[in-house]
């Protein structure tokens, strides 16, 4: 596996590899890897010939109470788990080399922002779909994989690559979980045994949800009000919310139709997790 | 030469002509060409073995009071100029297939556009931005051509083409200009015989300005005073601006150094021309 820092020695490095006829998956992450991001090294694999992970802890996507200064890092870590994924190429490069200087140009999100995470991250997409663009732009790749556990994200990545017509196929990647259902997270670890138990109750919520659609409810709103009455039942937790929207316009609608996410974020005493599900009907 | 309608067919088009090992050269116009036009392709047929032309009135860079339906538009007579300039392929969509829903991402250009000619017009370069991205996305140019008359809109699309690493080269083609020095022009012929003779002025104070640039004056504000002063003199136009800015961040700055844009735009009763001159001391 190859580290390179700088977006020259990547290009040159992809440039040969399409010449030889390759196709060329990338894994775009903040680094601070656990197996979710392996999941999608794996899943590219499966597609591509070629993996590019980059690591890049994007300074844009942090609002000013957000800290970036104190995101977990470990590059040795990261390297070794990047390494023991068979990576081809980590792009590994400084925040100098992403932004040179301040930007004149940035992508606007304008649409799906307002909405589940992004309600408190004003921003936040902005940064995330500037610095997605560029990447893409960089790496040139075949197909780009995304985790479905961070939905929005994910909406917005494809809406960005419609909209501008960009050369790359969007992969969306299942969330991994526990044997009892409970989505794998980092955040996991904070809970008590008790909450830990109760956890399962989410992605519960969310199967019934979709038992409920399957048997032909169609109203959004008692499907909602369904899945709350179980998470305030089942669990200790507050939940945060439970939304149901179009995807991937992540637009509020009424009834059941086309492809919809049913997401919700429930906070535990000293964890909020967040989960989903998308149907297509 | 062909005329494509899709997305879909100018990609298979350009995809083969790349596996031929052939460079694609870009000229994105919004038709109603004019020799402008043609001297693009031209440059473009000098480093580029395909030309790719577009055609599209791009309703996005159009404000409220500007009006996108009233933009001339002919094309038996565009697809007859670019067929003799010997353009490979024409691609005109129509607006349904550039946008066939409202966007959901948009590029926002925030530096260079309250200046020059942006002043007036808020928010047209953030459409410009927009939709250059998504041609350049569409066509995957090797180069792509664009003309100095319009100095700002290459400025904000370099800046773009820097800020997002597109892996596209622009090229800066010349202003063509008359005889006597006049920017070429479609307003033109819009000058009264007395006008037309006074034009040649604009190029004058542009060229007495780089005279002075070359002789030692350093202070923007002397050169600025004297283009002014030599156009109130000379013509009968009314001064709109006289601007020297960096290029191409187009910041305002004291001094003469690095690169620089001399740019004024001069009413005449039934014309308003623009001219620049760029230089690098």
């Amino acid at each position: 596996m190859i580290v390179v820092k700088t977006i020259a020695e990547l290009k040159k490095i992809v440039l040969d590899v399409k010449e030889q006829g390759k196709s060329v998956g990338f894994v775009p992450t903040m680094g601070y890897l656990h197996e979710g991001h392996i999941s999608l090294v794996n899943e590219a694999r499966i597609h591509d010939d070629f993996i590019v992970m980059s690591i890049f802890v994007n300074p844009l996507q942090f609002g000013p109470n957000e800290d970036f200064d104190r995101y977990p890092r470990d590059f040795q870590r990261d390297e070794k788990l990047a390494s023991e994924a068979k990576v081809d190429v980590v792009f590994y490069p400084d925040v100098n080399e992403i932004y040179p200087k301040e930007l004149s140009c940035t992508v606007t999100v304008k649409k799906g922002v307002e909405v589940l995470c992004g309600k408190s991250r004003l921003g936040h997409f902005d940064g995330v779909a500037t610095v997605v663009l560029k990447l893409f732009n960089i790496v040139q790749p075949t197909r780009a994989y995304f985790g479905l556990k961070d939905a929005q994200q994910v909406a917005v990545i494809e809406n960005m690559v419609a909209d501008f017509n960009l050369p790359v196929q969007v992969m969306k990647c299942v969330t991994l979980r526990e044997a009892d259902g409970l989505a794998k997270s980092s955040r996991n670890v904070y809970l008590s045994e008790a909450e830990r138990d109760e956890a399962k109750e989410i992605f519960e919520s969310l199967q019934q949800a979709i038992t409920a659609i399957q048997s032909g409810e169609i109203n959004c709103r008692t499907i909602k009000q369904h899945v709350i009455g179980h998470l305030e039942t089942k669990t200790s937790g507050i939940v945060d919310y439970v939304e149901i929207l179009s995807y991937p316009d992540l637009e509020e609608v009424e009834q059941i139709e086309d492809q919809m996410i049913i997401a919700v974020a429930v906070k535990f005493s000293q964890a909020r997790l967040i989960d989903n599900v998308i149907i297509t009907v």
